[in-house]
């Protein structure tokens, strides 16, 4: 009967992007460049089937999605993550070069097939050199199961994407980052919201006379009009929130309004009302928000720059009261961020996110604790990120295969240290700030409860220390607490065991430490990285792997490159 | 023995380049982006061991090179074409990408291994996308057999790679020419002699007093500052010269000298003195000058766009008589080329190679003829080049492998056409300016005699007919002739037999017609196209196979990709 659908399916939809039969989806991509202007400057981004950013997915928990990604580009390879989706049982379409696929050629077809695991809010993106900060990326809202019921009650929804956008391409920033001397890729241009933003003009011109951009003259049909989230008064919305920055921390808010955070990362919050919330690249939140203000003006939707002196204009939308005309601009001027240094502010907040009511607890103990050391460094002269002072360069053989089929060269087989040295002073200067590149993995048990501390330290600049949000494949982790310079086991005691929130991005705030814990429990192969581009590329980033004998047939299309084609090639007597 | 110094080499020069032992070369090759500044603007080029343009192969003929090349870019595969050589025995060598080879991808090595069958004047490039474009090519350089004597005397030898250069990326290019509305990569910034040109100031500027840019103020140490070709009075000088632009056809000139040609795509012609010579991409000339001129002066190298209304400045080197200083100006300005539309003159160049007496002959008769008629077209709108109304597409999976393993889904099965329509009027628009994609292949006999007739035509635009040098990979072939019009078997009556050159690379003018013929003898599959990277890059080419079935083992390396690694993974079961 299904087999049936799905061919039915295939034969009447084949030029159509989206066939639905029961709880299958079936997508057909097309992933290449276009000229787009995101920012009303023209440049060129990654679309898919001709889109900027990407079509959304939408489906149930439980639902079945089957995405036929073709790569379009010329040179280039490609591969798609799902992020915040376990791929339980496939582990080959998680979307990770170098780690659970080989790259899709130009020319070539890979299908993503795998389960939608859980209700919440996602996205997916590149995971290719630095194809998401070229603009692959799209949404992935997955609704709760039929028949069951959202721990909260809504009248309507929206879905912001969040990012940031440069002028420059992602080849020539990855130049740059590759050259010695080191070229960083500045700050963003301008701050997307749902792939919209306005670089020359401002939408908030008339506020202040001494703005040094005019207004912007759009008329809604732009590819860099804002977006518009049209609302009826008295009532509820989830607003679902996704950032896919490149380097950006954001601050949202909504003028006028109050938000309730419901949800984090896939996972049901303790419901709590803010004015602004900060979000990390790599975070997802829904929040609540009802429309009880003044029906008759606009407000403002912004988000702006936290955690590095901004130098980018406030990312605008529109939330538009029904029948108020959208072009009517708000009253009151785009809400003002927090300071950005104010951390203070960003760790009241994560503070406030704990788990419903209800939702697991993790396990009490740990088996195993791995405490990662966040660093910039150098190797041979050239800038990296480290971590434990070695910088992750992925091997050209998908881990996934090399470890299933006992290919050892392909990748060092030492494992990475499972803590830095203990004279290391995190609040200052390293005197050596070597590192060394390495492609080890660290082996899990099957099972295993795993505490992950993130530390961070001093960068190579003193007085500095950066915000790096990490985010785990495959998994949620607890979200076990945060705090102050360097963690220590007398830290423990501070650990929320009670109602700790399960997500699968965390920040580290500067000179501070993050504890996580998870179960190991999802056989394959999998990354645990900063979600800044730049820095993931630069060698910020560890390699986890579990039950790996016990992943099934991968398909042939994730192992045709590298070691893994080799062997099979060496099998065959042509 | 040969084994014991490789081994000897390889052990005691792992970190050099080359290592020569015996008649084999051994070259580690590592490609990647860097920064370069070829006409005094900082840009991103390709480059080979961190040197633009890449290093330069000496060897001679009957030996053997071992190039080990490296994939360092992060998100492209590479291949590299070495230009000119028959690779007889090692078709997989020929390093064209969907045709030879699957291409290296990031972090792979593939080893070229190849015999130089004969002495001449080469040059190797990327064959993927338009990665030529984008500065990955070198010389290569054969010189005679031990012990044997080239039939022409000199002295001393220079070296002379021209290409074209833009400021725009070749990635953002490709996105321009692959977008409805199409656009165009337009003319050339600069010309590039040995990867050096001025784009922001001229040379010559002191000559005339209404130039719009200034005098060049270089040391000579700058990246893009020209190239000396340091020369003593009253010597012989074998100049080298080989055109790897991605658009420009060039007329080089040297002030004051005559140059007289003894040597085109490695063949020998009748030697012949000219004041300047059309070069085509893809074409490569000796030229023997005497410096019998003024040697207290220094004269002007100068290289001229032809075919095009140029907007490009002339291209300098400065040829320097020794004891003079290089940085004495010389005194008369640089040569004027011929008008850029003279084709009369253009065509005067060409009748006038002849092979050299004693080179072999053509075959009187041919087996088949293949007529290829050149049109630009629309296919859904979108411009293209085609070849008898189609355009090439190349598979995703190489000709080499899927002919050989009989994947016949690889490609279309059709052979493509061997003429065009009889009424088509090549002097004007077609009335039907729409074409198809293809990848259909001429499957020769082997050891046959086939004759190609290249056919030019109106382009899409009125009273427009472009310029295309065609290229031959595997082969030489004789140039028959050329002609204006529509070519007839009248035409045939004016086929040089007797001493008709031997080349890889032949041009057809404007709304005219060019004959060449070969002898189908080397088993594998190979390109024949327009040397114009735009113009190849959207499908103005077509592809020859011969006697596939007698190629050797392909390495392994060239099959892991497409339906060649996906019949070998599925052979295995795991």
């Amino acid at each position: 009967m299904g087999s049936f659908w799905i061919w039915w399916c295939l034969a009447i939809l084949i030029n159509s992007s989206l066939c639905l039969a029961q709880n299958r989806h079936f997508y057909k991509w097309e992933v290449e460049y276009m000229y787009w202007s995101p920012d009303c400057i023209e440049g060129v981004v990654m679309a898919i089937n001709g889109q900027f950013p990407g079509p959304t997915i939408r489906a149930r928990a439980g639902d079945k999605v089957h995405i036929e990604l073709t790569n379009k580009l010329h040179t280039e390879g490609v591969v798609i993550h799902w992020h915040g989706i376990s791929q339980k049982g496939t582990p080959w379409a998680d979307g990770t070069a170098s780690i659970s696929q080989c790259v899709i050629n130009p020319g070539e077809t890979f299908v993503y097939r795998f389960q939608l695991d859980k209700a919440g809010t996602y996205f997916y993106h590149g995971h290719y050199g630095m194809q998401r900060s070229a603009g692959l990326y799209g949404s992935l809202i997955v609704d709760v199961a039929k028949g069951e019921k959202e721990p909260f009650h809504y009248d309507g929804e929206f879905n912001l994407l969040l990012s940031d956008w440069w002028h420059t391409s992602v080849h020539e920033q990855g130049v740059g980052l590759y050259s010695k001397p080191f070229r960083w890729i500045g700050e963003p241009k301008s701050l997307l919201i749902n792939g919209r933003g306005q670089y020359n003009c401002s939408l908030a011109a008339h506020y202040s006379s001494n703005s040094s951009t005019g207004p912007c003259k759009l008329t809604g049909a732009e590819q860099c009009a804002p977006q518009v989230l049209r609302v009826l008064p008295n009532k509820t919305y989830r607003i679902r929130v996704a950032s896919t920055t490149a380097l950006a921390s954001l601050n949202l808010a909504i003028g006028n309004h109050k938000m309730v955070v419901v949800e984090a990362d896939g996972n049901y919050v303790q419901p709590f009302a803010v004015d602004e919330l900060d979000i990390y690249s790599g975070e997802t939140y829904s929040v609540l928000l009802t429309t009880n203000q003044q029906p008759s003006n606009n407000y403002w939707v912004s988000t702006s720059v936290r955690g590095r002196e901004p130098h980018t204009p406030q990312g605008l939308a529109i939330l538009n009261y029904l029948p108020t005309t959208a072009s009517k601009i708000p009253v009151s001027p785009p809400p003002v961020a927090p300071l950005w240094n104010n951390y203070t502010h960003s760790k009241l907040f994560t503070s406030k996110i704990v788990a419903l009511m209800g939702s697991p607890r993790p396990p009490p103990t740990y088996y195993r604790r791995i405490v990662l050391l966040n660093t910039q460094n150098y190797i041979k002269g050239y800038k990296k990120w480290a971590i434990n002072n070695i910088s992750l360069t992925l091997p050209s053989t998908p881990y996934l295969g090399s470890i299933k089929y006992g290919l050892n060269s392909a990748f060092d087989q030492t494992s990475p240290p499972e803590y830095y040295p203990m004279d290391y002073n995190v609040m200052v200067q390293a005197p050596n700030q070597n590192a060394t590149y390495g492609s080890g993995v660290y082996m899990l048990e099957l099972n295993s409860t795993v505490d992950l501390i993130l530390q961070n330290a001093n960068a190579l600049d003193k007085n500095v220390s950066e915000i790096h949000p990490w985010h785990l494949h495959g998994h949620n982790f607890w979200v076990l607490g945060y705090g102050e310079g360097k963690f220590t086991v007398k830290d423990e005691r501070s650990f929320n065991l009670k109602n700790p929130p399960l997500r699968n991005t965390a920040v580290i705030f500067p000179y501070g430490w993050t504890a996580l814990r998870f179960v190991a429990d999802n056989p394959g192969v999998w990354a645990f990285h900063c979600h800044i581009e730049p820095h993931l590329h630069m060698g910020m980033g560890v390699v986890l792997a579990e039950g790996v004998h016990l992943v099934g047939k991968i398909p042939n299309e994730a192992l045709t490159c590298g070691l893994t084609a080799k062997m099979f090639l060496n099998n065959n007597n042509h």
